[in-house]
């Protein structure tokens, strides 16, 4: 059996976890299992990394950052080598070149295009256990990439799809995917399988277990996830197509409060004027999420959405720049609203759900901004100081604490 | 006209420095040349990373340490490039494999056989300055290598005669070579010109300006050097073939104070013993220098020698160990010794040069333990703690304060 195991930064952060990482490997590779380990840079190395270079350079090339960020994998698989060694394990190292892991030219945001698995392979062949770089990449200039956030997530499914591995377990400092967050919802409970659209919109959503990137990818490649914690021994989350064990309605509740809410007042009732509001923002690579379009007064239309707090002065600024070509009258920002949501793909046959959640929030007199749904999600809108109790309600009502 | 110009880690070894060196190699750039740049890791970084691999593990193999040390000089360019590009110059960063910088497959002390221009041309023609890693290397396996101490001065040496340089710059923290070190001899005074003959002398004798590997390589390709110093404009020592400025006698002198003497007392005086005692070292990569031999009592013979201090442990126990298959009677071993040298290319055709040191050195009531001398250098092994006031006398005898 082939196992493509994948440690985040937390799980590499010092020379115990390391070790303990080492042990787990070990653990599979005495059973007789091929192991390829992928690792993220150690701790908070990458952000010391990015505080180096703004202390040379306010703004340095992204191809430099890329270069210099790489090396923070690089020293973890190296020193994971080192450790499995140390413990009488031949175990060798890999990064990005040496593998190679091809990618698009973009740097900081590349894509995994092509990953060669020859030396792979041999090293594999040879009884070693492969430690290698995750987040990075090399791209048609022979030049380092790195794949963005949830990058190494990325990287290790990417690898068990190209290496055809019978399974990829992504370990993180959670136990696996939860009906909601442990920290909010105290009777939250960890799901035993999940499909991958469920995770995506969790994902996408506040959940911070996977990347949807690397989720989107498994789902194309049929990679089968396993999401369980470095720390302990427990069970964890299996992220698959099809879900065996009998569905809920709803596998989770999610509560995002990094949304914040700009609203467009006054604009021209025109054809394509939306389009071009959302062109401005897409130019400057900001994500619109919920949308809501309402005809104003006298032949005007107003439009709100929800984009993420970290883009919200670069959104206004780029609003306002626009204002006479977007000819609109006035703009809105709210940043103290959070989004709602729960997913599931039983909700796809189960068309009473989005009114159960709503009457849900009327009885605990929480007031709902907008809504946005799709087949097996809805998202609310609300204020953020309702959340923590709008979630612990939502998750009571489908009764995902029993 | 194309440039090559090496910097050590104290010269990049915190952004002011970084920034110093950048500065320099604009106005290099901004006269119309070529410029590459050669750094090492920064301060004392390889230091850091070997701490970290040994909190790990003890013995690391010696392909995951360089795998770890490799990460050093990938920092240093990557943030030069920054800095210089944030001065308005264009610049690119390149590792080893980048390069591609060929070399054998010994890791820890890889040779560097074959350096691909390509690259380096290309970002050369596109009006950068290219910032490229010293001291690292890719075997035949695709692997990282380290070219061992002074790698960083062979691999400039190197990328000086692949590129057809016109000038190979290294920048280090003393000005230039000195007729002594001036910190033992204030009157110590700097060379304008030096042969490679000499300046090899010179760095296998403890002045810890060049590594004679980047010396012979330079001399191999005809490669003329320049030594000056990072912290200042003064003008540096050339080191090339034949030196146009009228000689001196004796170019330099150098004390070293590293060396430690093991005599191997009462060896059977037969055939091939001496190549015996050598090679056991020789087995053990420990260099042996000046070498004694004298005939003992009763057909028994002495061989005495010098070896590197942090050698001296392992000399003894190797020697310890072959004490049967060698059958001598004893070992001595002495490390309160020093060794002073004289070096000049105006030796060779001046047989009195010899005989002006020993005089010096018995007027001074200094005593000599062993002799060795080549074409262009005279070693003696004194007392240590002789060595200051016997550096100052010789100095002064052959008027290199003049």
């Amino acid at each position: 059996m082939l196992v493509v195991k994948k440690f985040g930064g937390t799980s590499v952060a010092n020379k115990e976890r390391i070790f303990n990482v080492a042990r787990r490997c070990i653990e599979d590779y005495k059973k007789g299992n091929d192991v390829v380990v992928v690792l993220s840079a150690m701790g908070k190395y990458t952000d010391e990394l990015i505080e180096m270079a703004q202390d040379i350079a306010p703004r340095p090339p992204k191809r430099e950052m890329d270069m210099l960020f790489t090396i923070g994998e690089q020293m973890s698989v190296a020193l994971m080598a080192m450790a499995l060694n140390s413990l009488g394990v031949p175990a060798i190292s890999l990064n990005a070149f040496q593998v190679t892991m091809h990618t698009t030219s973009a740097y900081g945001n590349a894509r995994l295009k092509r990953i060669d698995t020859d030396r792979l392979n041999r090293e594999l062949e040879d009884g070693k256990i492969v430690v290698v770089t995750g987040f990075q990449g090399i791209n048609k200039y022979d030049d380092y990439t790195t794949l963005g956030r949830g990058g190494s997530d990325t990287t290790a499914v990417a690898l068990a799809a190209a290496l055809r591995a019978d399974a990829c377990e992504i370990y993180t400092d959670v136990d696996g995917v939860y009906t909601a967050d442990p920290r909010l919802v105290p009777t939250a409970k960890k799901l035993k399988e999940i499909t991958y659209e469920e995770m995506l919109d969790l994902s996408t959503l506040g959940a911070g277990v996977l990347h949807n990137r690397s989720v989107e990818m498994a789902k194309k490649y049929g990679v089968t996830l396993v999401v369980r914690s470095s720390m302990n021994e427990v069970e964890g989350t299996v992220v698959k197509e099809d879900v065996e064990v009998e569905r809920m309605l709803v596998s989770g509740v999610a509560l995002d409060k990094k949304a914040d809410r700009i609203a467009v007042i006054g604009l021209k009732d025109e054809p394509g004027i939306a389009f071009k509001v959302f062109d401005c923002l897409a130019k400057k690579n900001i994500n619109v999420d919920v949308i809501l379009q309402s005809i104003g007064r006298e032949g005007t239309k107003d439009i709100s959405f929800t984009i993420d707090d970290g883009d919200i002065e670069e959104a206004m600024a780029v609003l306002k720049a626009n204002k006479a070509r977007l000819s609109f009258q006035r703009l809105e920002c709210e940043t103290k609203i959070a989004k709602l949501s729960i997913v599931g793909a039983g909700m796809m046959s189960n068309p009473g759900v989005a009114a159960k959640m709503f009457e849900t929030l009327y009885n605990a007199n929480i007031n709902i901004n907008m809504i946005s749904t799709s087949e097996i999600r809805i998202t609310v809108l609300i204020q953020e100081s309702d959340g923590e109790r709008a979630i612990q309600a939502v998750h009571d009502a489908f009764g995902l604490a029993e």
